[in-house]
């Protein structure tokens, strides 16, 4: 056997053994996967040290490779380890995602249908220097009753190891197969996967839009994520210039490197005498770079100049593009050509305008009078966030543990056969709705 | 420009055009839609005479063509066609799939999110020989507000012309864009499509499981539908004699060639005495071919022998496999091993046995003392089906409109910011749910 030959059949025994263990998760309770998941938040409270310790080597160890913000993104501190211990928890408490009855309906007498939630089976995750996230997904993946195989990012092995033996050791505790969260050895593992949609069910990369590019180029399973985030926000006529400011200013600064920070405001020409010079007053001082279309420099001449790629560019930096726009079907193509189809907001007191562009933007999600940094799962209220999609097949938006699931129809029945229901004397069905019990 | 730039140009001006009249779909009412649905109607019904005169055109060229089963789904007469117009009729009579609101939730006093339906966008379909299906198709997409690319078998091209032609003809009189249904032109069209996930959103094959496969390999757009429907039928220990018979006779019988007959019939060995010729007795005189597993062979000798790759095998015909099975585990074992993920079912008395089958099967269908061909839209109660699918992400198992759905986050707020819900002092999300006002 060669050393690929064996590389192979080395990553293809721990995806069979993911799937396994993914079997048994499907049908485990509710208090089997919480047992787990508490377990796991003990053990992280227990190891914190030895964690930290080996947080510190890789930290050192990438001192030189990696930038600044990443290495902010590898480092842990107590601060971090308790959040990421709470996160657990938290998890832990969000109500059983599982078997629960989504339709209940009596085909007939006696031949019932219900449509039961179930696990999407095995899923991989890519994910980049934070090593907070693999204690996250492992929680998310584990709550859901989905197995999980992780390639975190090599700068953070040392965390990494640490972690995923604590992933492991609350699996054995709790009962359930350690094989349900493992870790892959290399790029060459997550390679040979993506070609293997009978071995993975979805695929998860946690990590900068090149990342997200790189592998759903590289395979036919489906990618929960979002590539890129370019949203805007439209400044309308009957946009109050006050609420504008302090919209633009938190959509753009409260987290400039955020997928839903703004990237490109769009004001209406009949406001732009007003809006933009509050913008610039606002803005400059706070260190944002702004980038204007001829309209805007012709008001505020020592504007940078935008070029036709700012309004494809998304900056992750204080940085804006502003554009002026004769009326909302100007802003509504702008959108429609440079989108990502992330988030868009409008600001407006015009209930007729807000109504259009509520209804007209094909984006995950739509706002009036709110900060695009509200496109989060955490704030929608879901608990948890898995990612955020910007596909339309499956979830969309911020999603939930919801984006974890599948269904299955079961039907009991008392010997019936399709033939009494066919045919010219066909007997028919009743097709009544049932109440949910859970 | 070449002859094929020139194709591909033409190719991407169609699927252009498909995305703007989606866009128009998008935001029509439910009035507008079931507008031209009706207007289809009557249509087909005006155009009864050249319909049925292009189709026998067709039957005669294909005469040599194709085989006889292929000559009988090519082949309109009055009531085919009738059952066609009918089906817009009850398409047009279900309620409206579209803006529905799924979650309603209120993030904070002036800051409600709502999750509402919307359609998919461009739909990419193919299917063989049928020309009625061209009306289904068409009728589904409009419904939910889809845009659609078709492309019919070539054999049927005079009889899809005519439908073709209604079906704008109905979208221009009812107001709506003809782009909405379009027609490809030959196949290096819809290879040409197939690699643009920026102009399909999601691509149905509807036909043979090669053309089904086929199409998977070759794009990394979503297809809904499935290449195999290799169901079993588990006979279990305790299953009634006569139940046991009728449901596999239904199974089988009912419609050999559908996906959700039943190819193997895994019998229990403690009951295999008993069943086995019962089986015999019945299905033999039916015409059925039963190939069984060495045990059965030694049951009843002059059964046909059944080879490994019997129990990969969809028939699609009146052929069926038996094994004798060990117990209830091993059945599951051969489930796994060769199901796919189409339709399992159990025939038993005994409620442990059926109860842990319907909790462990990972099928899209799970049936207990029913047989396998009721896995259908219209016996669910869907009243129109897009196909059945067995892939887990976005829609399982048969697919009703709702499979052409996605859905957008609208977020209507009052100036809300970021900034005041996060850090020490943040303000509290209320997340309260409200009752779903449509």
């Amino acid at each position: 056997m060669t050393s690929e030959s064996s590389h192979s059949a080395h990553i293809q025994g721990l995806a069979q053994a993911a799937r396994e263990a993914s079997r048994r998760l499907a049908t485990t309770s509710s208090e089997q996967r919480t047992t787990v998941l508490h377990r796991l938040a003990d053990q992280l409270e227990r190891r914190a040290a030895t964690l930290l310790a080996a947080n510190a080597e890789d930290v050192l160890a990438a001192a030189d490779a990696i930038d600044a913000s990443s290495i902010q993104r590898l480092k842990l501190d107590a601060a971090k380890l308790a959040a990421m211990i709470q996160g657990v928890r938290s998890v832990a408490a969000l109500p059983d995602p599982l078997h629960r009855v989504q339709l209940r309906r009596e085909l007939d007498a006696g031949l019932e249908l219900t449509r039961v939630a179930c696990p999407l089976g095995v899923l991989c995750v890519i994910f980049e220097s934070r090593p907070d996230a693999l204690i996250q997904i492992s929680a998310l993946a584990l709550k859901s009753g989905n197995a999980v195989l992780l390639k975190g990012g090599s700068e953070a092995s040392r965390s990494n190891a640490v972690l995923l033996d604590a992933v492991q050791d609350s699996l054995r505790e709790g009962g359930l197969p350690e094989a349900a969260v493992q870790g892959l050895p290399d790029r060459a593992a997550v390679a040979a996967l993506l070609q293997r949609p009978d071995l993975v069910d979805l695929v998860i990369p946690r990590g900068s839009n090149a990342l997200v590019q790189s592998i759903q180029a590289a395979t036919r399973i489906p990618v929960l994520g979002h590539a890129e985030g370019i949203c805007h926000m439209v400044l309308d006529q009957a946009a109050d210039t006050a609420m504008a400011v302090a919209l633009v200013r938190d959509a753009k600064l409260q987290y400039p490197s955020a997928c839903n920070a703004v990237e490109t405001v769009l004001i209406h020409r009949e406001a732009v005498d007003r809006l933009l010079p509050a913008l610039v007053d606002d803005l400059c001082p706070r260190g944002v770079e702004l980038r204007g279309c001829p309209a805007c420099l012709g008001l505020v001449p020592d504007l940078q100049a935008a070029t036709e790629a700012d309004w494809d560019t998304e900056y992750g930096a204080p940085i804006l593009a502003l554009k002026v726009v004769a009326d909302l079907d100007e802003a509504l193509a702008h959108i429609r050509a440079h989108g990502s189809g992330h988030t868009e907001a409008i600001v407006t007191d015009n209930p007729e305008a807000a109504a259009r562009f509520l209804a007209e933007v094909d984006a995950a999600s739509v706002f009036h009078n709110a900060s695009t940094r509200f496109a989060d799962g955490f704030r929608y209220g879901f608990g948890a966030e898995v990612g955020i999609s910007t596909g339309r097949i499956h979830a969309r938006g911020p999603v939930g543990l919801e984006g974890l699931l599948s269904y299955r129809y079961l039907l009991r029945g008392s010997g019936q056969r399709v033939e009494d229901y066919s045919g010219p004397s066909a007997r028919p069905f009743k097709h009544l709705d049932r109440p949910l019990i859970p």
